[in-house]
This record gives C-alpha cells, structure tokens and sequence, in this order.
C-alpha cells in the first residue's frame, strides 16, 4: 500500500492511495494523530492492531499532499558515503575532514542525523540559508522502521522494515566539512524534503531499486541500491547493536555518485533551481529552491 | 527555579524544588504533559504564559526522581572538543578519527547528536552494552533554550536560555572513532543521564560555573565553563544560523580533561562503578554502571 499525508481545508489527513494513483482514501483517525502523517498507522501495524476505517476517496488533486511523517519521531538516521563511486567522488572533492588517510571507502557505516525539523513535503521550497551558498541535493532511498527492536541480526532485519520513501538530504558543503561532525550542514531548515508517500515493504523491494537525482531536468545522479556498500540489513543490524529502534524511524541509506560537489568546478543549488528525485517503485519528489 | 520531574504511585508529576531541597511543589498539569517533564512549562514560559497553579508539597524523599526532560522533543545538541585540555588529550589518545592533520583545537564548532531515547535520570543505570566495553564518562553543563529562534547573535544568545541541567555524555569509545561520524556510539541506550532538575537562569551563571565528575568518589574532572573553548553565546549563535532552535532544545557544552580515554592505559567504565557529576548550582547526578 501507498500512504500519503496531506492537508485539505486548514485540516490534515492521511490515506491510501489507490492503484491508479488519482485518489486517496483518508483513514478515520483523531486529528492529533493525522498530524504526524502516517505514524500512528506505523505504529498500531507494529503492535498488530488493525487499522481505521476508510472514509470515502477524495481527488489527489484535491489535496496538499506534504510529507508522510512530516514530523519524523526523533532525528533522521542518515548514512554517509554508502555508495562506492559516492565515496570516491567526495573524497576527490577534498571536502572531506573526517576521511582517514588513505581510505576513502569506510570499512564501518557513518551515521549522521538531520533534526526532524528540516523536513518539507513535495513541492516545497529548499530555502538558500543566508550563511552558505554551497548547497547541494542528495538523492536517498529512505527506510521507513515498521517493528522496533534492539540487537536485531541482519538476517531477521527485512521483517523490521515497514517500507520505503524518498528522501532529498540537503546538505551545506561548507558547514559539513567545516564543523567536522556533519550534523549543522546537514540540518538546515527545509533541508530533508520527503515524499510523495510512504509504499510498504510487500510491494517494493528497497534492496534493488534505482535512484535518481535531476536537477533543472538534468540527470545527475542514477544508480541502483544493490550497489550499496552497506545494504539495509546491515545498516539495521548495526544501528540498532546499541540503540532501541522504534516504529517510524526514517533511515536515509546514501546517496549515489553524481552530487553537485563531485563536478568541477562544483554545481551546487541555487535559487530558482528545481530538484527532482525519483525512486522506481516510489514515485517522484520535486522542489524547488528559493 | 529548580524544576523536578519524578514518578510517584505510578504517575508521572512536576515540580518546584524548594529552597531546602527537601520538598517538592507539584504543577497542576495534565498527565499528558507531566509525562514529558518541564518540556510543558518551558513551552509555556516561552509564550509568556503564567505557569499553572501549584498543589502541595510533597517530600523530595517519597518521589523517584527521573530526569527533567524525560523525552527531549529531539536529539540532544551536543559539543565536541570545548575545552582546549580535553581537545589536547583526545587528539593524543588516538581515537580522534576526526582530527584535521596538525590541528587538535577545533576552529568551530563540532555538533553532533544523542537520540531522545537515550535519556535516564538520577540513579538509573548506564547499562554496558553488548557490543562495546570501551564505555566513557563526559560531565556537561546542559543548556535548556527557552524561547525559540533562528538566527540569534551572540548578544542576544542569553535571553534564549532558559536554564541549565547536568548531562554525563557516556560515549563507546570504539563505536565513536570506528564510524567516524560520533552519533552512534553516542547515543547507546541509557548513554544520557540527565539531571536531577532544571536550573533557571536568573538563579545560575552557567558561563562560569564549575563541573566535575568522579568515578567511585576518585574525582576525574574539574574544571569551569569559563574555560569552553567556544562559550554559550558562541554556541547558541552557530547552531541557529540554519536552525531553528525550540523550546526545550538541550545543548550539552562539551566535556573537560579528564576522559576515560585519556589516561594511559584508557580508565574505562565498569560494571559495578559509580559516576558522580557536580555542578555548582545545579547539585549532583549520581549513576550505577550496570
């Protein structure tokens, strides 16, 4: 199934969405609830309980549709540097302070977090900051935690997967490399778009899909996640060794060769750009810059 | 003010700690809210709300003291590398996989995040997990923002603060230097105890008060934030520039000399120790290493 999040007439809502993908069929939840996009639906699946009632279709045109947790349950689990030419390129780029001499592919995942504040939904603008003009799109598979747990092996980690989304890991290239830590760059306000809508794990396979990044209709980034370095069980297995992952969790598993840093002289975003990320499977995430 | 969070019959409250410490005046608040500790009344504060009534004082000694923000409303902001001695010894214990050739005193700001989840209170174990035995103590003043903001300059940075708790950042060590990026083995569960209450700021200079830990009553860190190498205004400044900042957002400062890991061979925790984190004006946060 297809889950979007939306706001219609000042009030939000979240639904599936049907096959054809020009309706929605809003689930009859508590306002409080539909607030947090598709959480509480995340949630009441990984304790077994069935979920609410549709109420009647309404046109997807109809609605604003906004990001499916557009207020994620903590920060965003993000992976650095998880694809091979990925690697290279930002390595080559010579932006990379935390890089250990000699080795440009990691031998271990690198976790960093966006706050769940950045994200924005389809359509949104990505702001320019006033303190960085080096801003660049991350194309990303996003996994979407169903069942919580700890010490989960990568063997038994798909069945913790409650699905897919995409995600846009906006970055400030100069606030990265220059605090070290990447969490500042990466946080910005409207850095994390997200969207168009969660697609559950039984009708996509996010260990083979292909990502890509267009920017102004230009193709910049397309690979597929087999070529992952570290795949979503590993990344699973590892996260959750030392810490408790929960339903709605978002992990962002990297993003492939081909962003704005790699190019010399780089292309970074400017305003009036439009960025869009397409996952086959998913759908499209488009956003402008401002 | 000091605000205390606690459980007593099963239920969660909040608090006025009075001026002896022995009694606490509950809030009259919603169970909904007490459930996330101040984070209710630092909102309220924020929006220049009056606070709600109080009921009667119970005694501190008949209540479970937990920690005063129980459940950040999102990773804890913490600092990297404040203290220029510190800097010194991580960049010579090896670890710092992070450490620009030639430079241990960062240039800015190092951020990175614990998650919400990680949090414990006064007492409660620091649990040695499965998969790390290099388990290390760092005594922070935490700084608690109260009203919001985006874009604060540094002389406006004290109006946002609406106080100070005490954090012991618990860092595996292993985990930290292996995946570059410090989020994971910062953020093990039970690696955040915080406490044992708020501190507002008109009754506590957190830029020069002195913090100190001990390790089965063998003191390992003494030092005063007048020596942060990047102070609170700084602080405060550097992370809004792209980020808005909330109320209840908690920003630990950083940790002084006198690390586990700086000591030859490293003086790692234990199962069985005790760690004890002082700061003038706020008190004490005590914690068995489980």
């Amino acid at each position: 199934m297809k889950i979007v999040a939306y706001r219609l007439k000042g009030r939000s809502g979240v639904g599936l969405v049907s096959a054809d993908l020009q309706q929605v069929q809003p689930f009859d939840l508590p306002e409080a609830q539909s607030d947090l996009g598709a959480q509480a639906l995340i949630e009441m699946q990984a304790r077994g309980d069935t979920l609410p009632a549709l109420l009647p279709a309404i046109a997807l045109s109809e609605v604003q549709i906004i990001a499916p947790l557009p207020k994620p349950r903590r920060n965003i689990f993000c992976v650095g540097k998880n694809y091979f030419a990925h690697a290279k390129e930002f390595a080559g780029s010579g932006f990379d302070s935390s890089a250990k001499s000699g080795g440009d592919i990691p031998a271990d995942p690198i976790i960093f977090t966006k706050v769940p504040e950045s994200v924005v939904g389809p359509g949104a603008a990505i702001e320019m900051p006033a303190v960085s003009t080096a801003i660049d799109y991350e194309a990303e598979l996003a996994v979407i935690i169903g069942r919580g747990g700890k010490g989960i092996a990568a063997k038994d980690a798909m069945a913790h997967v409650w699905g897919y989304t995409i995600v846009n890991d906006i970055t400030a290239r100069d606030w990265q490399s220059r605090h070290q830590q990447w969490h500042m760059g990466k946080s910005f306000d409207t850095f994390c778009p997200m969207g168009p809508w969660l697609v559950s794990a039984d009708e996509l396979d996010g260990t083979k899909t292909r990502v890509r990044c267009y920017v102004n209709g230009e193709e910049r980034q397309n690979a597929s996640t087999v070529d992952l370095i570290f795949d979503i069980p590993k990344l699973i297995e590892t996260l959750s060794a030392g810490i408790t992952l929960y339903p709605g969790d978002v992990i962002a598993t990297g993003t492939p060769v081909g962003v704005g840093i790699g190019f010399k002289p780089p292309k970074y975003l400017q305003a009036g750009d439009v960025v869009r990320v397409e996952i086959d499977g998913i759908g499209s995430l488009e956003n402008p810059v401002r």
